[in-house]
């Protein structure tokens, strides 16, 4: 079996899991207070650029989105999203448990514009009856997309100015950061992401950690009494310092531009593959996650040799399907894959 | 000036005002173990024709919402509802700031379609990664709807139809029950829509009380120790019998039938009125609501005589705009507007 | 029967209701944007001494205690109160599903301390772990308390210094206010409390109103966003002029101190009868809550005639018990039920 | 410098960490419905005795606490603790923060009496105006407590029997269960507890695992969706078979109680030393939390060549202590520590 499932299936990056090994005897505070830790943040922060930052390590994807959203908001605030987006379809409303609205626009190809944000905020202020409708108070994106797209500079800077024009946070969930940084074509790094987001994290779990997600904020007074609201939503970590040596790993030698580049390049490879056999793509996605409509009885066979997702219900004759590539996929699995196609 | 914003801007009617004072020196327990309050569950279950069903008297219409639903959903459970649905737009995410997400649909003038909940339903459902999607446990619908629309006899079977296929309960929210029953060419009586509906609530703050609601089932083991529930949200009244005290007076003498006939046939007389003049409407609605659309400047000139909202942000040259009547409106009030209406 | 339950058993003050019948009929708009609702705030601010603070008017108190914490409290951040407090006994855990802790510390008849506040402070911020403990971020106090007793001007002073010295904020629960103003030997005025306190809410449901409180305040920057925040708890009222109308009415013509001393003066009276005859007080009430400690049988034989509440589980021979009087208690009530109690 | 602050200080147990490094490059399928969290699985009921219940693995203590506690209450409900509890002092709040008050009662050495309980909640149901007090419908305890101690079988067999009599669950929280099981006199197996015990979580945290905990029913109805609960509330981890390769380790080859055994044997070998030179104890713990009365000057002393943790706020000539020792101590760490006592 060859597995394209999710990039979540494997343990941790060679690199990583030897470094755990090496610091697994040692006495460190917990919590995060020790100096793994320390080490981390002040890589994290010189990857962004960030001189005067802050940077939170937590375990999971969810959970770092329902606590950075939570802190950001305030009561009667809802949190502006695609209607794609992670946490308005698959974080089993874990915003809304924390009180907040999730108010969606639709997607282009993942994305929110930022002409359709500034419209709906106009709408909502020129509204004589507003202050009991809920404040449209920051913008969630993710990048890559959930559909594995990524914005163009002008894009994320078209979002980034609605947002200072009205004075709200950007947030950007970066689960598959490493993947976007990589992309084909993709315009921005990770500089870039620091300088036109108020707060967004570097995901760790997707891209070769064992686990964890590194939130990040050049504006810390945005994140007030964070570690104290992460304790309250179960979100800290007793030996924190699991998190630091990881993202410490990650951010050196250039550990994370690589663990992306390898996925993407398989990603393109694996899309060059289907396109040559007439495959659909359901989207154009320049990261490692692939989509495209296959026939359902090609499916049920391909299911034999290789396992992935269904994007969605089953229809009729065809179904989207997603391929994930990650750090460990190798080229004999995509050729594998290719092959597993037919002709 | 005559009024038409709403139809929460007078006192009680009457008749429900007279009792009021009437009672006033009495003493009675509180927080409606009182004889009155029994009196007018009494009243209110003979009206819905139930036989073994519960009814609980709160003040407001959003605190009913938010407390009804926060009983009926389990974590993780969503409340689907039209996109137009109060609880989406008006109510300042309280059913959000309780835990739960709306999950929208969307509205066929203001109501919501069985085949489309079947169809959202159904594909959650088949969706094999649904375990951390936002389960659809109940459905939400207001009669009228907020656009003051009325759903047939055979448009409510339906929605009634799909709760019962999942079994899941069908709330519906009656905060100008009133009129909707009084609808022209309605075809649905209050036990019509007890006995679709697993639980509802019977507006009185439009419908000629000072304020209050009246929540409904048949169904009692939906809504257990919903009373504690009240108090924890904040939503009980100690001297509950100003509850019981209107309720009983409002289905007493056929009253409650009374002042939605009175409302909805002067909605009727200026929908002519405006319709002979040559206006659009906005929406062509059966009940004490009535939406047209207005050149701008037609709009600034009526406010000097008349007041009534602007439905959304004002457009650039005409804006939808609403008039209510209710039980205090006279014939007087629509003549006099047709007439400032001009030519 | 004659009636002693508590202070919500009848329905308004005459001259309230006669104001609520007189302006029945006007149209105003709603939630409290009207212009009765600003008399009542005006005239509420010039009775607490106050000039630029504000008012805000909600239906019950366990909804007012909620909505306030609420709004002053951050995440992680918990409320000192007494263990005897409302807010930690009989609001069903209002506060708690709001998200906040209630931290107790021991009364004394009732009250707080300043030294205990001062104490228990000072021991968090010398935890060194305090940063996963609840913060104390406000203080809960009412006035009268919970067993009808109030603060020496020493006392209140020394909780509001207490607060000061640490930047948190002190409320105070007012649900009796009328009667706590005129409490035998009482020291302390309107002013004073608005002065040493941050927040307060001025009861009417039980003194004198059909429901309605009034949370004050001089330090209108502590509740932002207030109106929104009310309804999303479902604490506003659509026809919120009724509010206004009451207030108005109880800071006219010195109505509100009429009420105090009224109920104040008879349950001085009966507190004399029942000593008299040679009950034990279960405390010493200056206001118009007054409990004694009876033997069962008693208990039993004058529940015949006059209806009170037990406080707390029945004891083995003899039971607390509570008699409550309020603006509609009569002479002859208090006659009745010391002749009842025989010799 | 020697180590006592914590059992969280250092990584995982060599042979946890072994068959992480083991498993690291194989494919599984994510958020534990993997193979190897099968086999944890199989081997914790088996080793608790239990032939048809559930487990499920979570990240951290807070959160296991936060989510079971969550999930096993209705709305209204409070759960039963000792003043001292986990969940009322040390865990943000995050009780609350989901909606439930912490109904505590007087610790006896951090244990909850079931005579106690028992009084409570008599007294509940004897109070007439219970309904809108919050419920005690559940009782949390750990094993050992906050201090280190643990239950007889006589006084976990009182409390068990008082929630059977009430029909309420009984949660026990074991994040330092494998010292508990271990405790010098202990009289309390696994299967013992799994037996008087509802749901109970095993500790791997601060048992020799990176993380994680085992929660673990013999009455799975009592925890319905919870995997949907867990993702909720961010307790959900991806690579979910890092918590089934550690629990399976963990109960393999009686590692569980090897870890338990050594770290409670040093802990006696440091008690005798510590008494020996004359130090009060503060407790007289049979686990692997040690806490004595120090005098400051001592503590300053020692913190030079030794870390441990101040047991709240510094008296004002003595202090409480606390020294940890776990699976990672050696018996070299425990003579130097009591050599570096001095005579």
């Amino acid at each position: 079996m060859i597995y394209f499932d999710s990039d979540y299936m494997v343990g941790a990056h060679p690199e990583v899991l030897e470094r755990l090994v090496e610091t697994n005897g040692l006495h460190t505070v917990g919590y995060g207070f020790d100096e793994f830790t320390a080490e981390a943040k002040r890589k994290v922060l010189e990857a962004c650029g960030i001189e005067n930052g802050d940077v939170f390590f937590l375990v999971g994807g969810t959970q770092t989105n329902a606590v950075v959203i939570d802190r950001l908001l305030d009561h009667n605030d809802g949190v502006v999203a695609a209607d794609t987006a992670h946490i308005n379809v698959h974080e089993a409303g874990a915003i809304e448990a924390n009180g907040h609205k999730v108010i969606t626009l639709p997607n282009h190809d993942g994305k929110l514009r930022g002409e359709d944000i500034e419209k709906y905020i106009n709408d909502f202020y020129r509204d004589e009856t507003n202050h009991y409708m809920v404040r449209p108070a920051m913008v969630y994106i993710s990048y890559p997309t959930e559909l594995g797209t990524v914005y163009s500079r002008e894009e994320l800077q078209g979002v980034s100015d609605v947002c200072r024009k009205w004075n709200i946070p950007l947030y950007l969930d970066g689960a598959r950061l490493a993947y976007g940084l990589a992309a084909e074509g993709g315009e921005l790094g990770l500089k870039d992401i620091a300088a036109m987001c108020d707060v967004f994290y570097i995901g760790g779990t997707k891209c070769g950690a064992l686990f964890g997600e590194a939130v990040v904020t050049r504006r810390p007074e945005l994140l007030p009494r964070f570690v104290s609201l992460m304790k309250l939503r179960g979100a800290t970590l007793a030996k924190g310092r699991l998190l630091g040596v990881q993202f410490a790993t990650l951010f050196s030698n250039g550990l994370y531009e690589r663990i992306g580049a390898h996925a993407v390049k398989l990603a393109m490879r694996m899309k060059e593959g289907f396109v040559e056999k007439g495959y659909k793509l359901f989207i154009d996605s320049p990261t490692n996650q692939q989509f495209y409509v296959m026939p359902n009885e090609k499916i049920d066979m391909l299911k034999m040799v290789a396992s992935f997702e269904q994007w969605g219900p089953r229809g009729e004759k065809e179904t989207p399907v997603r391929f994930v590539t990650d750090w460990a996929t190798t080229e004999e699995d995509v050729t594998a894959l290719i092959a597993a196609l037919g002709d």
